[in-house]
Formats: structure tokens, C-alpha cells, sequence
């Protein structure tokens, strides 16, 4: 018999993860090119060509125990190093590789950053909507997940609710920026306002409040956005980055976890994350795509094709009578559903061969999630099912 | 501040792992040549010529947002299949890709396993001396381990104390086979009791006791010596395995976790499984080495290498007064120390450049592991140290 706890996440589920897997049957049911599926953050653009050259080189060139072997839990200093800079050089931080751990994805990162910081009982705070894996992490170390509700006007914070939920018991805030499933980016002024009540709070309390920000699509922002660099404004900041979508390499699991110096309790915290990496049965960030990183570290895939998919589809959907505020990066949208069951409304998409993600799923009900990392043609294809989508609702 | 739980595993630390930062400072201290670094299990060879092959055809031929994208959490189907048909050609088993998950590594093999079956306070059995990452597995899921004492005489399994031992709490047991850090194999009459008390003892209990099989050095094993495989004997056996010895990737995180069909709630576990290798953050195992391992699944590194180091290390150190049972399999030794303090012994050790693990670090103080992964040349210039080092108590 499983575990109390793991019987009900299975129970849970991952509606995602659900959708992705029913994709998959109806495309080989119907074909893959009449489904539009738009169910996971799974990166349809390929690689920068770097990528597929280095591994060449590396696998040519470089001992392959080295390449493939065990280093530090850490990862490679060299790697961080190189990071360290490219970090440094785009955001005018000031970090070395003692600023740098390699992880298995962001995932990774966040789930170390947790295990170091959590004590049973401890609250971390939420900001609806919000990646509904966050949950689960938190359940991982037993912490408490306190869900602020959603800003309905911005998808940015909901500062009077963020207050009120602000406790003694506050360990830590998670923040994903830009945002999955909404794609907004927090403004400076938001991360200013964040930040300032935090500092505030950690003195009320006598606590360090950790802010953990998780910034997987950080390098895919539209244009005429730009995204602050988090450890700036505040100290106690870590952020979990993964080369998933800026590299399109999601099933490769590299990313890393930054941690300033300036942190409260530093040498502690960075010491005990290496150890989580270990124990946590990651024991490293894989080493090859450790090394590849390494030579690709200011690269990107073409993620200007996620701006067009979200030019076409954005202004289809407001013409189509869709609500949803427009994405300032990633390659998600988080539009109104045209009633409140939004379970029944991507059920109902369904007949249309739309695949999307409920919104509950995110904890905001009522609302369904685009993932639109998928090509041009498909997205142009699903746009008449959108609109008959639409229409069925308002007709009636 | 960092957690308890954390505090406390920082504090523990891991020995092997200070062993081998340790000695890349002294091996650049005093040259690479002159240390003789027995600390970790980091294999020395090369992976076999066919994976630098596998890697070139896939990068070269392959879809990048198939090799590099998302897949099942439990991995590609395809590989599975064929891992599935490799482990049933080998040891004449019957299983599908419905009995194979893909994850990072053995590590991630056994935490899945642990995450989904136990609830906080469940006993788990570990026979000293064991690799003393099980105590920081257990711990992520607050299992209680229960440790039987050595068998001195084979160490195989002090089979009266495993009988004290078992307890209506047991929920499971976890073997290493062959063993680190013994080399031992356990013999099929081993294997026959082992589990025939725990048939015996399910039906005392009326629970399901899952036998947890820890598998990375199954092809490891010296001329003369066959590992019985596991599922054979007793359906609720989990068997994790990795391709880090076999093919030398350790730092790849790859290998994966066998889940028979007819165990105890099959249908509900390998479900769990799933989700677990999500919710702790591995996601999946590195999508590009899922890829070659289908292409290389019957290949491995050229292991002899290990069996001639033993040879030399095992003879040298009984002519020199060493007590040790000679290891089967892995590519590891566990001679008893001259002093009951096996800490002194390993420092003292240090003196004459050699770098090995106190056995306290495997609950089993008063000895020492030596790991020989690592080149002819350094195993026989290290004899002589190894000799001083002995009579340097011999003669005190």
C-alpha cells in the first residue's frame, strides 16, 4: 500500500500532466495536426545550434571520465564560474561560483532551496495564480502552503491580501517571474513594494523571511519588458533558474540555484544546499549538459516565435470575446473562462480539440491556461475551434 | 537559519565525500601521482566506445525536441522496452516497459521507492555495513532505520539478529547487491532465507514488507560469482539500478527502478512511482542518456580492470597482515583496521598518502573501504604505503 501522503497527490493528480497524456492519445486517435494541444510548458522550438556543436566538441575532445564523471555536489567550478559571470554581466550583479549550485532543472533548485530552509509547520507564501508542482514541493518537507488570492486587475500581487497572510510562521515566499500560467512580469515597482513589506516583516518578527524565486522563463520576455534581478532588492533571495525553455532542453533536468553572499547565515545555508543536492538523490546536476551550459551560457534558442504565437492568439482571442490580460512574457495565457466551471469549460474544449489546462489548477478557478510553445501553423489552425469555442458559450 | 533536519545532516556530513574533496587538495598539494586516492566510487575507466558513438548518431540524426523534450515522467516507452527485454534476457525475468521507471540515477531509484510507500515512523532494516546514504534517504521520508548488526564471519546477513530486528513497523528492507562496501554477493541461499522470513513474517504481520534491492554494481561482479536476481524470489521487491558503474556515467544520473507486476498493490505503486520521480523534482531521468542507454543496454565499461586491482590490492594486503574478506564483486574492499578506531586509523592512513573511509561511515567502525576504481598504476604504487602504514602498527 503507498504512503497517506503519496495517496493523496496521486488523488491530486497533476491536471497538466493528465492533459498532456490525453493529448497524446487523441493526436494518435485523430492525428497529430487536427489537436491543438496547448497542455504543457514543453518547448517546441529547437535548440541554438550551439548546443548541438558543443556536445559534438565536447564528446570529441574532453576525457570522457571527466565529462561523465562525478564532481563536486555542487557542480563544476569552472561552470559556475562561467554563469557567475554571464549573470553578472547581464543583470550588473556581483556573484562567484560560491554564489552557484548546479541543479537537476529548476525543480532542483527549488526543491534544495526548500529542504535547507523548511521546518515542518513552516508557512510559505503563494501568489494565485501560481504552478500548481509548488504544492507538492512544499508537501515534500512538510511546509504549509498560505495561498494569497489572485489580483484580478494585473495577475500582479494582491498586496492588502499579502499582508494579512504574512505570519510569524512565515518561512518563505515563492514568486514566479514571469509568471506561469499568466506570463506577467512583477514590475520593479511591484518587486520594490514586495520587498519593502518583507524587510518590514522580518524585523516585526525577528525572522529571516527567505523569497525564493523561481525564473524559468526569465529569458523569455516580449518586447519592450524587462525583468529586475531579485537578489538586488533584497538579500535573503534565491533563485532557481532552468535552461528547460531558454535552451529548449526540459528533459535534460540542468539549471542552477543562485545564492548571494550577502544572505542571512550564507556559509550555512550555501553548505547545507550542497548536502540537499546529494540527499535528495539528485547527488548533481547531470555533467555532460553541466559542460554544455558551460560553452552555451549566453545563448538562447529562437523564442521570438513565442511573441508571434502570442500576437496571433492574443489578439484572436479578444476579437473572439475571450477576457485575459496580455502576456508580457513566457509562453503561457491565462484567459477568463466564459463560465465558472472552468473543469467543464476545457472538457467542453475538448469537442473542439483544444487541449488546455483548467485554471483551478493553478489556484484560480474559472480561468484556463494556454501553453502556446507549440508551432505557428497549429496555433493558426486552432483559431476558428477558439472561436466556435466562444461562441458556444455567448449563444447560449 | 537552515532546518533541523538539515543542521543535523550537515553536522553527520558525509565522510566519503570529505575524503574526496580532501584529497583533490592534497593531490594538489603534493601531485595527483603521489596521492593515493581510495575515497570515492568514481570509476576510473572509460564508458565503452559505443557511447561516444550512440551520443554522435543521436545528435547528429535524431529530433532535438524529441532527444532534449519532455517524455512520460517514468521515461521514453521505447527504452524502457528495451531495458525490459535486456534484464529478461539476462536473468530470464517477464517483464514489460510496465516494469521499468527511468531515474536519476539509483539514488533516484530508491527515493521514488521510499516516497511512495512510507509514512513517517515506518521501520526500515539495513544490514551493517551499508552505504550510509540509506540514513539520509530514510530520513527524507522520516522512516526509522533499523540497522542489523555485521555478520564478521562472510558479512553476509546476520540472519538472527534480522529475525529481533523485524516488527509488525517494518515496512521495508533495503539490500545492496553486490555490496558497498564488502564486495560481498549475496549467495542464493542467502537469498532464499532472507526471503522466506520475510514471506514468513508478512503473514505474521499481515502487511506487505517491500524488499528494496540497491543494484548499481549488478555487472560488477568477479570471475566465478552470479547475482541471483531478486524478483525471482519474492514479489514485493523494488531492484534500482544504475549505469554509473556499468558504463561509467556516474555523473549522468542515470539508471532505473524495477517494479515486478505481481507485487502487492502493483497497479497503485507503479502509478505513485510516477508521480514521485515528478513531485521530488527530478521530473524525469536526463532525456539524452535515456536515449543511449537504449542503444547501449548491453554494454559495459571494461570492468576487468576492477577484478585485476583486487587481485593486487587483496594479495599485497594479506602478505602485509591485513585482515579482509575477499570481495566478489564492486570495486570496493573492506579490511579491518589495526586499531578499533577506525577515524585514527583513516588519519593516520593520510600520512602516507593514502585516502580511505573510516567503516563508521557504513556502521561498521574498526574498518576501512577502500574504493580502487582507479588506475593499475596508483593501486601498486600505493602498496607500499599500505605496508608502512601497517607496520607502522604492527611494530607499535
Amino acid at each position: 500500500m503507498i504512503s497517506k501522503k503519496m495517496s493523496e497527490l496521486v488523488k491530486n493528480g497533476s491536471a497538466i500532466r493528465a492533459m498532456f497524456e490525453e493529448g497524446k492519445i487523441m493526436a494518435e486517435k485523430y492525428g497529430k495536426e487536427n489537436i491543438y494541444d496547448f497542455s504543457l510548458g514543453n518547448p517546441y522550438v529547437n535548440p541554438p545550434e550551439s548546443v548541438k556543436n558543443v556536445i559534438f566538441d565536447i564528446i570529441k575532445n574532453e576525457p570522457e571520465t571527466f565529462v561523465h564523471g562525478y564532481m563536486n555536489n555542487c557542480g563544476y567550478e569552472d561552470v559556475r564560474v562561467k554563469i557567475a559571470k554571464s549573470v553578472n554581466k547581464k543583470y550588473d550583479t556581483n556573484f562567484d561560483e560560491n554564489n552557484i549550485i548546479m541543479t537537476v532543472g529548476a525543480a532542483g533548485a527549488l526543491n534544495i532551496a526548500l529542504k535547507t530552509i523548511i521546518n515542518p509547520g513552516d508557512e510559505v507564501i503563494l501568489f494565485a495564480p501560481y504552478f500548481g508542482e509548488y504544492n507538492n514541493y512544499l508537501s515534500n518537507y512538510d511546509a504549509v502552503p498560505i495561498v494569497v488570492k489572485p489580483d484580478f486587475e494585473r495577475f500582479s500581487i494582491n498586496f492588502d491580501d499579502f499582508e494579512k497572510k504574512l505570519s510569524s510562521k512565515t518561512k518563505a515566499v515563492i514568486i514566479n517571474n514571469p509568471n506561469n500560467p499568466t506570463g506577467m512580469v512583477y514590475s520593479q515597482e511591484d518587486i520594490e513594494k514586495l520587498t519593502s513589506i518583507l524587510e518590514n516583516k522580518q524585523i516585526e518578527f525577528e525572522n529571516s523571511i527567505y523569497l525564493i524565486s523561481d525564473e524559468p522563463y526569465r529569458e523569455l520576455i516580449f518586447e519592450g519588458n524587462s525583468i529586475p534581478y531579485l537578489t538586488k532588492f533584497y538579500k535573503n533571495t534565491f533563485v532557481g533558474y532552468s535552461y528547460s525553455k531558454t535552451l529548449s532542453l526540459p528533459g535534460e533536468r540542468i539549471g542552477y540555484l543562485v545564492v548571494p553572499s550577502e544572505m542571512d547565515d550564507y556559509e550555512e545555508i550555501f553548505g547545507a544546499l550542497g548536502v540537499a543536492n546529494r540527499i535528495l538523490g539528485y547527488v548533481n546536476a547531470p555533467s555532460l549538459f553541466q559542460r554544455v551550459i558551460a560553452e552555451c551560457v549566453d545563448d538562447t534558442a529562437d523564442l521570438s516565435v513565442y511573441e508571434e504565437n502570442k500576437n496571433i492568439l492574443f489578439s484572436a482571442l479578444k476579437r473572439y470575446g475571450y477576457e485575459c490580460i496580455e502576456p508580457k512574457g513566457t509562453f503561457y495565457m491565462f484567459p477568463k473562462c466564459f463560465i465558472q466551471d472552468d473543469k467543464a469549460f476545457c472538457e467542453k474544449a475538448k469537442e473542439f480539440r483544444i487541449i488546455i489546462v483548467p485554471g483551478s489548477t493553478f489556484a484560480c478557478p474559472g480561468y484556463f491556461r494556454i501553453a502556446y510553445c507549440v508551432d505557428k501553423k497549429t496555433v493558426i489552425n486552432s483559431l476558428d475551434s477558439f472561436k466556435i469555442l466562444a461562441e458556444s458559450f455567448l449563444r447560449a
